[in-house]
């Protein structure tokens, strides 16, 4: 039994990975590839040529079409054949590729791995701050050698920050705070409110103000595998609070996690701010540090998957600081079971 | 179930690659090494010492008879046991290595891996332009991640050069001329005639004439697991057919691809020619690009088994094109379930 | 099936190896994890924490305690929860590692994989001249990726010694005397008589005197995975015998072979010598030396292995040399099938 959700939009690549050259990637366990046409739309097919079975990303595009690099069967971008291996030979249009939808949202590609009939835009996951008109979002691209699961347990609780990185933005202060972790339909939250804090230094240095602060994170977690965490800080008595916190300095880190394999994942991570938005030197410190941070989460989930591999008597635990993946986690085993399409209409 | 052939002849090596060092090789899944005698013949055992199994080629030869470096247990050429690791113990002459009967004809070192019974000479395919006086044959090895059969529907098809060689061998004509193929007894055949070409670089070079030629390509694919590729140009009314054609200048490409696993194989390659045949430079050059040329083959194919093996829910399709491959492999499935002896004594 | 002694101790790693930080180590197939207290006596842990899996040898000791990487669990020495992740929740002390029951004795750290309750570490092996007052002992570790028992057969049968190492300790008269092999209780002996022989040069500059010697090699295994070598010359007519030999110069090689996986061994090796024990620099040289040797041995080992993988058809076969290891399985086959402690008390 897979933990994907087939009915579901997955991010296969950042907008700007995916050119006129193929991108290989696989998802979910198909191997797939995209390229864009020259209207900058987005194609994606299985990545074999159903004549050979050749990788189709070792192509060579013409025009919208993609010519097989083995025997030059070519194939339109809705994957039907366009000229056989022979150019004599009758073109038999009942040879194509396994086409995906494709959708683009929010500075990703993304893919529907199930029912086509059902690839509704509207059900992508609303990553909203990454293209929201007042906000600035960048980020980055990992591969995971781990269930992505548990990155999505990851993200759904920060008491590791001050394990897994003392050395940037761990805080104390996280371990003490209590946390609120509730679900609203498909989506399950996790929100924990510090108030009266000193700010660690990178807020600091993005509020520009001295004296202590209200500082807030709120965890959500969006079918199949985003999760979005509302952070920042406000001076105390500015009157932010957990609903409506626009007052001080608000960032949202924006992390999805397509599944690869059972074991693997493709990490795609990023941070959008409303402050400072035009500040591109800001832009580009803060994804190198964001880069290390999560590098260390890549560091811990690798050996926390080779772990669980070589312990094939144990299973994971749930604490307290863990309601939040447990509630996710949930979610995903209900939207498995049904294998409906995840109504992201419905919030 | 297996793709292999039992009752029949394999190439282990080049008649140069084998010597008084052992070499080993893994043959349709059994690990052998093989060594030459004083007398020069050729030996083939399986690669595991009958005491405890060490590879019998990290051994040291002793006049024809091998020493296990591990206990010094020496086997004869016959495999049976002459010495036992105690000097002063009963030779115990139950104790033998299995052997595999083992012929040398047209440069290459065979083995037979099924019944020993009926390892008939005769049986080796029949690669005469390899080893006849009139002709000079050199060419290469290269191990290749594939199902060797990928690699017979790869040389029964040509049309591949055009993409997969467009830098050295490829010729839009190939995907024009119309190909005609068949099956004699145990034998498949490609043929494509190109009448009133003109010559590739190669070829001009070697006719050392201008003008129009009449161009030739037939593929011949020998069981188990061999494919002779007739090529060359002759002048336009010099009289070449596709039935006789010695009236230009022409070649043979000779490939053998001896299955290691069920997704890798030993790929011997190599072309003979009957012009210029004193010209060792000529040799040399050529096989250097011919090398060149099947490198390309191998990344292909590799790519290939990789992507047959992500993608289990799809089969290969045959073409018009792929016709020789698909006669090729009915004549190897056959064979598999007959089990006989391939009939090359009756061509 | 396995071919582990459950109930038994096998070494985990030299008193050297083992210090305040966590060592990681598989032991039959358990991940493990140990360290020292602050009174230097050992912990041994699964190399898992009981909250997410990460393993704990990537965690922080605190005191006698560890602390996990990921979310700070921190476990006492005993396993058991000290700490939660949120230092707000109470500690529910239920939540613990698994903990293994560990000795510190002949200089080697040792682990109980079996029933705790019969972790008697009086059932240790025996291994004396690691830590008797008259003896020098030192020695190195390597990982070997073979079977354990291959390495009990090599150290079982030391005619292997002229073919492996004929640059090093090898000697023809190893060829020509007689061996003797027998059982006491769980132990297995195979021991060899050299009179008035040439002393091999190592042996000849540990007397330091001319003339022919009595030569001596007496191989013990003492299960679950221990051989000790009984080595050494006497002048001739010293009085030496092979029931009392301390007329010359002797040595004790010590093996301990813990298994890692089916697969793949700890090999612990050294030796301990009764003359010039206070000569340091002859211990440094004497510990590369054999490093050199016993390397050997591991590469002939990891090519049996693979060849043991490569052939399912074929089997170990055992002659008159092999009945030291031979005995040798017999007794741990016959410990597996009662898998009652084995009884070195007994002895």
């Amino acid at each position: 039994m897979t933990g994907w959700i087939t009915n579901a939009w997955y991010v296969i690549g950042w907008d700007h990975e995916i050119d006129r050259t193929p991108l290989a990637r696989t998802i979910c366990g198909v191997p797939m590839m995209a390229y864009r046409k020259l209207d900058r739309s987005v194609v994606a097919m299985r990545d074999a040529c159903p004549h050979r079975m050749l990788p189709l990303s070792m192509g060579i595009r013409e025009g919208d079409s993609i010519r097989c690099k083995y025997h030059g069967l070519k194939l339109g971008p809705d994957g039907v054949a366009e000229e056989m291996p022979l150019k004599s030979d009758r073109v038999n249009t009942r040879i194509c590729a396994e086409t995906f939808a494709v959708a683009e949202r929010h500075r990703f590609v993304w893919v529907w791995i199930g029912d086509k009939a059902l690839a509704d835009p509207d059900l992508i996951p609303d990553l909203w701050p990454c293209s929201a008109p007042d906000w600035a979002f960048d980020g980055g691209y990992y591969h995971v050698a781990a269930d992505y699961r548990l990155m999505i347990d990851n993200l759904m609780d920060l008491t590791h920050e001050t394990h897994v990185h003392s050395g940037s933005i761990g805080q104390p202060e996280l371990l003490e705070a209590p946390i609120e972790a509730h679900v609203e339909g498909n989506r399950a939250y996790v929100s924990r409110w510090m108030p009266g804090v000193d700010a660690p230094p990178f807020w600091r240095g993005a509020l520009k103000k001295d004296g202590p602060v209200d500082r807030w994170q709120i965890c959500e977690f969006i079918p199949p595998a985003a999760v979005m965490i509302d952070v920042g800080v406000a001076p105390v008595g500015a009157g932010a609070t957990l609903a409506k916190h626009d007052q001080g300095v608000r960032g949202m880190v924006v992390d999805f996690m397509t599944p690869e394999s059972e074991t693997t994942m493709h990490y795609f991570w990023g941070m959008a701010r409303s402050f400072d938005i035009d500040d591109v030197g800001f832009t580009a410190r803060f994804k190198s540090q964001q880069g290390g941070v999560f590098a260390e989460d890549k560091e811990i989930l690798e050996a926390q998957q080779r772990s669980i591999l070589a312990n094939p008597g144990m299973r994971l635990n749930a604490y307290n600081i863990d309601q939040g993946g447990v509630r996710a986690r949930q979610i995903i085993d209900r939207l498995i079971r049904s294998q409906a399409p995840q109504a992201e209409a419905a919030e």
